[in-house]
């Protein structure tokens, strides 16, 4: 196996040990505040010399062949295109479709020794895996930001720290359920006599190999809760990332075959299954019989492509959905506009949890600041935008950058879908000149009254920062059409802005119905876009955007099998 | 709706309450021995009385129209036909295709309230169940033993307490898995001045309508888990009951109807889809958009359809196996052919969990009696087989009858397999003079040496009393057949016989490989086929025997998802 040269190990924090996964538990139950990794990347939590070293050992794999061991590979490709026109080129083994049998053949080759560790063990193991990816933190935050386009901060966050926290919390859960029976007992019943005595061994078998499929936009965030989940549950994993956004998986596998290898197990229990872009090796993959478990971020088409075909694994997607805001009143006009425009702004909008369709009765709404018409409470958003944005260097640094042409498309030609209420503008980077920044359009459109609004521009996902003010007849419409559209066409997120009880009543109930997190009246820094790690649920399952949430119990409890053996005690 | 008059509350035993739960939470942590239903029929248990009124409370049902409330149903419809020839003539509602409109619209109706009324109350309604159940126990040992052919204790226990033990372990699991979270909490984020702080309110969500298919010859005890499980996580419950197995599932609806009216529920949460012979209505049931949840207990095919066509379900299957029996030597050749005969008898062997297969080494066994060869062990289980049948009158308590024509026609036609060990002989019942009652036959087979055993007789599922004595080559042969037998064709249950560790090891590693439960040395009154609710596992689900166990976490966990809202605390 090739490896790069030993690393230090982690001087950033306290270790990832026991007690962090004691403290993780305990979160997960009681769901409070809690994360291991922190967030800020300042010299004052991660040294003076963490964030130069970071960024050289990113630069060092420009052009390189990344050194990663993937059996099955044929050739290498390259397939990177940084939204930021940060330069990448790195060449990454190529897996096609008639490198799969070697592939998965070596999968599955450490997969017994693996199992025999035992949960305790695995667990070790894994977080010894996320210390170690915790020390590249800065190197992943380079490669995130490099082929996502997220700023800096958001990379190291989001796609950094925040994901490291993702991965603890499978972990927290997947320990949890594997310990909750004894590896070993011995169950005694009465009877006449002496009691009928039997020695019984519980142990966990993984399910198979697993497959993650990674996304362009969150490629750590949202492919590690997966990845970790099944790895330490017992299977090996194979990680399909998106071709244009490989190399934070790259690092991350690299990381598992390095830990993997220096505790005594088979480094190809991880692996990168990297490709050309439209090779199709996702579907050839997830659809393999020794394939058990399958990880998906991406398109709704896919995705639905995976529940419906690749029967014999079970499938866990995230898609895409059409996330409501219903705005009924407010007690604070300003804080509503500011809070919104952070969401709409961060990341151009490019999450799975940013708003898209705002409902604002025709009427308008009671605010702080008295009446405000359906007009104000658009220009107020725009206003907010304006003022969020209004420093270039600091807006490039919240929104980032765009992450392909069909993303910049869509904002190009927002003006054929309604009225605008706000024009997106083109922003330089001071830094990336090549950089494709657009700053938030809001389209001001009619709900459409009755019928089925299926047909209508804001009924589909419209990935990005176009952002549609609908015009409802009354909340009542308003949440209408969240129900209808939470259960066609799914959604991640959900907001509602009322000073009224009962309108937040109903608002909970159209949300349990859809099923979808509600989020109310948040006019501070809490954001309707970001869930914390240990205590918010990220989707439900219950909708069509996602068929699992991170994490449950549900999340995990489906990875491994208990296979008992029993014999006769000694009375 | 139409209900039988009010029944008297069980009287027959320690109330099903909040403290049987906690015992049953206690025990599926702890798999220690735990029982909430006394499993013996005996007056001492039951009073004097329980018996005579439960049988008369069965046999009024004869040739009668079975009052339960089925929305959708047109007409009636009477399938049963009891392998004892006792008179039934039940009449059903009868649902068609053109009626799931109307029934999956009522089972939706209460879904929201019984969402709403929280866990508690659920488990709480749930266990009210249960008891009123235990309190027919004597009437529904009677349909099942009328229906499936199970002689009268094992209907008692299997088809009622038993089935009751393992429905409560799985409303035990599932209210551990709702209340593993806070229903309410404050979420503080340590900032800058004031901490943020959050108010989180976590709610179970049921899927969706939950269908579950029943089949001939555990119409209750493969029902309760499914049932009982997304019951009383939140979903509308229809039993879909095997047109020859109607009336334990009847009684039980009928019960959830009672119980859920009486507190205040809608009765229509649990209903009876009852079908003509053949008339595909599972099909029809399992892939409508509004079914998420498929329990089914029946065939590999059918099964293996549910699970490639009913994608937009979560599917849970118990099919069929091959189940190994694996004779090394032993350290009592007595108590080994008296605990096999005993498993091979039972029921005629009309378990799921039935050995089929058992593996000796051409060169025979070494014993406590010395060595034996090949054909010693087979007279030796026939001479087991025939001492514990000797007496007719008993051996009819323990083989029951023979469900069905196709069962029959097997062990007809066993002699056409290989060698006969033991012949089937036919059994007159002394009290019912139709009954079809069969004592096993054993068969003589070459396992066939290398190559694929797929299409060698044994190779595949022979249901009912027929079992296989293969010759091995040597116990690796053996083990080497379950493992492929295994991974190709499932297995529910496997056991070993092995005085050498070594080869218990090997058995062992099988196994876990397999994904199989595993007995070991059982010479005694623990028998492969059985297993204790709380403490072993029924199946595994991880081999193609079945997708899912009776009852882990994975069991229950998707059956619900969790959504929160979240806003603004206070300070």
């Amino acid at each position: 196996m090739q490896c790069t040269p030993g690393r230090p190990p982690n001087a950033y924090a306290d270790a990832v040990d026991a007690d962090t996964l004691d403290q993780a538990v305990a979160a997960i139950r009681s769901r409070g505040y809690y994360s291991a990794f922190p967030e800020s990347p300042s010299p004052r939590v991660y040294g003076p010399d963490a964030a130069a070293e970071g960024q050289r050992a990113f630069e060092a794999w420009e052009g390189r062949a990344f050194p990663v061991s993937v059996p099955g590979a044929d050739g290498a490709v390259a397939t990177e295109k940084s939204p930021f026109g940060i330069p990448l080129g790195v060449r990454y083994p190529q897996v096609g479709a008639g490198g799969l049998d070697d592939l998965l053949t070596a999968a599955r080759a450490g997969m017994a020794r693996w199992r025999d560790a035992g949960p305790d063990t695995r667990v070790e193991v894994t977080l010894e895996i996320l210390q170690r990816l915790h020390g590249r933190v800065f190197e992943l935050a380079n490669a995130v930001m490099a082929t996502t386009g997220q700023a800096f901060v958001m990379a190291f966050q989001a796609g950094g720290t925040h994901a490291l926290d993702r991965a603890l919390e499978a972990v927290a859960f997947a320990h949890t359920e594997m310990t909750r029976h004894p590896a070993t007992m011995v169950w005694e019943r009465p009877a006449k006599g002496d009691p009928v005595r039997v020695e019984k061994t519980f142990t966990v078998v993984p399910r198979g190999v697993a497959v993650v499929i990674g996304c362009t936009t969150f490629p750590t965030w949202n492919s590690y809760p997966g990845l970790f989940a099944s790895l330490v549950t017992g299977n090996p994993v194979v990680v399909k990332p998106h071709p244009r956004a490989v190399l934070p998986l790259a690092i991350t596998v690299q990381t598992c075959q390095e830990v993997l290898a220096e505790r005594g197990f088979d480094p190809h229990l991880v692996t990168l299954a990297a490709e050309a872009e439209d090779a199709g090796l996702a579907k050839d993959l997830a659809t393999r019989p020794e394939v058990r478990i399958v990880d998906f971020t991406g398109s709704g088409e896919f995705g639905g492509w995976l529940e419906s075909h690749a029967t014999q694994a079970l499938v866990h997607t995230e898609k895409s959905g059409v996330n409501p805001v219903v705005i009924d009143s407010t007690g604070s006009f300003r804080g509503l506009t500011a809070n919104l425009a952070f969401t709409l702004s961060l990341y151009s909008g490019q999450m799975c949890t940013t708003s898209q369709n705002i409902y604002v009765p025709a009427g308008g709404i009671e605010t702080d600041e008295g009446h405000k018409s359906f007009a104000d409470v658009g220009a107020g958003l725009a206003a907010a935008v304006d003022k969020l944005l209004a420093d270039e260097a600091r807006a490039v640094e919240l929104l980032g950058a765009i992450v392909n042409d069909d993303v910049l498309g869509r904002v190009e030609r927002a003006a054929d879908l309604g009225e605008m209420v706000l024009e997106s503008r083109s922003l330089d980077h001071p830094t990336h000149p090549d950089a494709v920044v657009r700053t938030p359009a809001i389209v001001a459109v009619d709900a459409g009254g009755p019928g089925d609004p299926g047909d209508r521009p804001y009924a589909r996902e419209c990935f990005g920062p176009v952002t549609f003010l609908v015009r409802t007849a009354d909340t009542s419409e308003s949440l209408d059409l969240v129900r209808r559209l939470g259960h066609e066409r799914g959604a991640m997120t959900a907001a509602v802005y009322s000073t009224s009880e009962p309108v937040l009543d109903a608002a909970r109930e159209v949300a349990l119905d859809v099923g979808v997190a509600l989020s109310e009246n948040l006019t501070g820094g809490v954001y309707v876009n970001q869930s914390a790690a240990f205590s918010d649920y990220h989707g439900t399952g219950a909708n069509p955007a996602a068929n699992a949430a991170y994490v449950d119990a549900a999340y995990v409890t489906g990875r491994f099998r208990i296979v008992q053996s029993r014999r006769p005690a000694p009375a």
